[in-house]
């Protein structure tokens, strides 16, 4: 019997178990241009609905992985990737992926520019001069061996099926299908060629997820998903209802995982890092410490590294600012609440986020705390500072900022880690 | 605020009542162009899965309405019109609008082609010689003026929002969505200028609606829509498991319809006929009685008018099948089963229907039954015939109509008016 994209919609709208055929039908036609967006949209909002068994979860990762370009990485060894779900002041990234290579640990990560408060890992990392995210196959295969680390931008190839359907649940209510976000993460971390893969599942107010059930099940799926595509997925959730660091902006962010590698930098930052990096030894069965390679100096030497073969120069690397001022502690207490989403907003105002694809960021902007969620103010003393590009951005983010940060009589007092979910712990 | 496809979509998909403003701008931007397919398609499946208040129904009833040309009518008096949602052997139209008019109603239809195992009433009544479908909006004024009756294709610019959006529901699986059924059917009469309209809602094997309590349901959204839209409706469930007439095909019907208007003819044709009729003078608050229209030849007289009106020649008209047989009973006993699925599918197939639009159709073969669902027949005694353009067509069909056809010791004794429901009567 010959497949139609109607039929296939027909049985998902249904509630019906579409096979492997019918989903490879619907992504090969889709990427061929043969099955038009508005029958993609139907099917998506039918997923919506319906939702996707873990068979068909599995089924829709794998057909989008191999819509294009997969990366081979296999005679490299284990290869070791982490994906955030995205949040407010979220350098992870810089300082897990050195301490886990520090730790003889291999990664090759691909990030994306993507959309949010702030710019994504490529963005950040191109605050620091001569930094090149731009490498070929053969230079990132050639950086792994050489230093166990490289990280750079998607090709333009890498899961076109995922960049086509998600630009089209963008504009069709799409987006927020669990299913859909797991295959549209777990497609691209496959054809990244990660056989081991450790997710930060954020959930918050300054997180896409906004309570835990919800980063729950998300989590689960992706997990779950790993065991029916035969890869380690671990998933770690993180609260995002305050930023995560000190910092947030993109050279900012910079500077503050350089601080994390040098013992500096906020604790939850910190934290959070070391028990991604931690997750992700164990998945590649390395029983070297996260924690000793960090305070041993060992993973800045391995940043350090990075930054050199992909032609940075830290020398050169600062905080250009032209405009900085500080908010003052109003009250004495403890730093009780800082508003994620709030902050996040403030932060893309100062035009360190995009909000439409292809926009310029300024690398410079952004907000740096100088206490961490959870410590004693003083009356009088200096909170956080804004970091501008010019006066009236200045005096727009000042009050905004005051008014995401609360002082109270009790810390602030939730753990960065809320839960882990581990492949092997699933029934 | 200004709005957005994309929060409107997002505002369906969670469950939340559309208002008036949100609805026109969906169908005004879509036919505009400025609200692509997939937008659109996404919506569609919202409303499957959502449904429409009785409210949002009635603004996307007369947005639709509003899409095109609006027939104005009303220096005519009160017009009436009727629908059938499709049937097999369905020649209602053709009995029905001479007995209203017969009996003074005034009746301006506009027909479409339509798809289904027969054509449309249009392609039914081009089977008679010179008879011309396409009236001008003057004309089809001057003949209602003038007899009471006019039929005439629908002009290209009648609810455009219809004709996209059907056309788009038909390749995203949002055909069997009760509310988009409802404005779909309502929008094209309150265009065609009618004040009171007779529905004919086919439920059973042969028709679109496969069990009565979806049938009644899709009736009175109907009907509590006319309340919405200050339109008189009466809904008529009637029976479509067997064929309605005794034939099936496009000549053969109009051949039927003569005789239905002659006195003879499929009873169960004549009665629902004759309900049908009797629901539009109520409607119309004419006192005169169908029967009696049907009786004394007034209908007959009236069907003539329409035709000589309209360029038609009657005495040219004939049955040109040049292959017919008949199928002859395997056992006496009582007519008790003709499946009118297979049978539409037969006829279909034998040339008198539309697989794809724009497709011509056999006006001269079809089906024909030589007895009423229900009579007594005997062995070896001639059943049905077959009408046929080839030897070949008639080859494939005998054994087809055979296995349709079932003879048993119980008469089929399915009423063909199953429930009526009238705007009063609800709550």
């Amino acid at each position: 019997m010959s497949l139609s994209a109607d039929q296939i919609i027909h049985k998902k709208r249904d509630g019906q178990e579409l096979n492997k055929e019918e989903i490879d039908f619907l992504i090969n036609g889709y990427v061929a241009g043969k099955i038009p967006d508005y029958q993609m949209a139907a099917w998506a909002m039918a997923v919506f609905f319906r939702g996707l068994s873990s068979d068909e979860t599995a089924y829709l990762t794998m057909s989008m992985a191999n819509s294009g370009d997969l990366l081979d990485l296999s005679k490299l060894g284990y290869i070791l990737d982490k994906h955030s779900t995205g949040g407010v002041g979220d350098t992870t990234t810089l300082v897990v992926l050195p301490i886990v290579a520090a730790c003889g640990g291999k990664i090759a990560k691909l990030s994306g520019r993507g959309l949010g408060h702030t710019g994504g890992t490529i963005d950040k990392l191109e605050s620091i001069p001569g930094f090149n995210t731009e490498l070929s196959e053969a230079q990132l295969l050639n950086q792994v061996e050489q230093i166990g680390l490289a990280l750079a931008g998607q090709t333009q190839n890498l899961v076109p099926a995922d960049k086509l359907l998600y630009a089209l649940r963008d504009v069709t209510a799409t987006v927020d299908s669990l299913p859909l976000i797991a295959a549209s993460i777990m497609s691209k971390k496959i054809a990244g060629g990660a056989s081991g893969i450790v997710l930060d599942v954020k959930v918050g107010r300054g997180a896409f997820m906004k309570d835990l059930a919800a980063a729950r099940e998300l989590a689960l799926q992706m997990v779950n998903l790993g065991k029916y595509v035969n890869r380690k997925v671990t998933a770690v959730i993180s609260d995002m209802d305050v930023p995560l660091g000190l910092a947030q902006g993109n050279a900012l962010e910079v500077q503050e995982a350089i601080s994390v590698l040098n013992g500096q930098g906020g604790r939850r930052l910190r934290e959070l890092s070391l028990v991604l990096a931690e997750e992700m030894l164990a998945l590649a069965q390395i029983p070297s410490s996260a924690k000793e390679a960090l305070e041993s100096g060992e993973a800045f030497n391995m940043f350090k590294k990075l930054v050199a073969f992909q032609g940075g120069d830290l020398t050169k690397f600062k905080v250009n600012a032209p405009y900085v001022k500080e908010v003052i502690a109003e009250d004495s207490g403890y730093l009780y609440d800082a508003d994620a989403l709030l902050i996040g907003e403030l932060v893309r105002d100062l035009g360190a986020g995009r909000r439409v694809k292809g926009e310029t960021i300024d690398s410079d902007v952004g907000v740096v705390f100088h206490y961490d969620l959870g410590d004693s103010v003083l009356k009088g003393k200096a909170i956080a500072s804004v970091y501008a590009r010019d006066r009236e951005s200045l005096k727009m983010a000042i009050p905004r900022l005051a008014r995401a940060i609360k002082i109270s009589s009790t810390p602030y007092n939730k753990s960065v880690v809320l839960e882990i979910i581990r492949s092997g712990e699933l029934n």
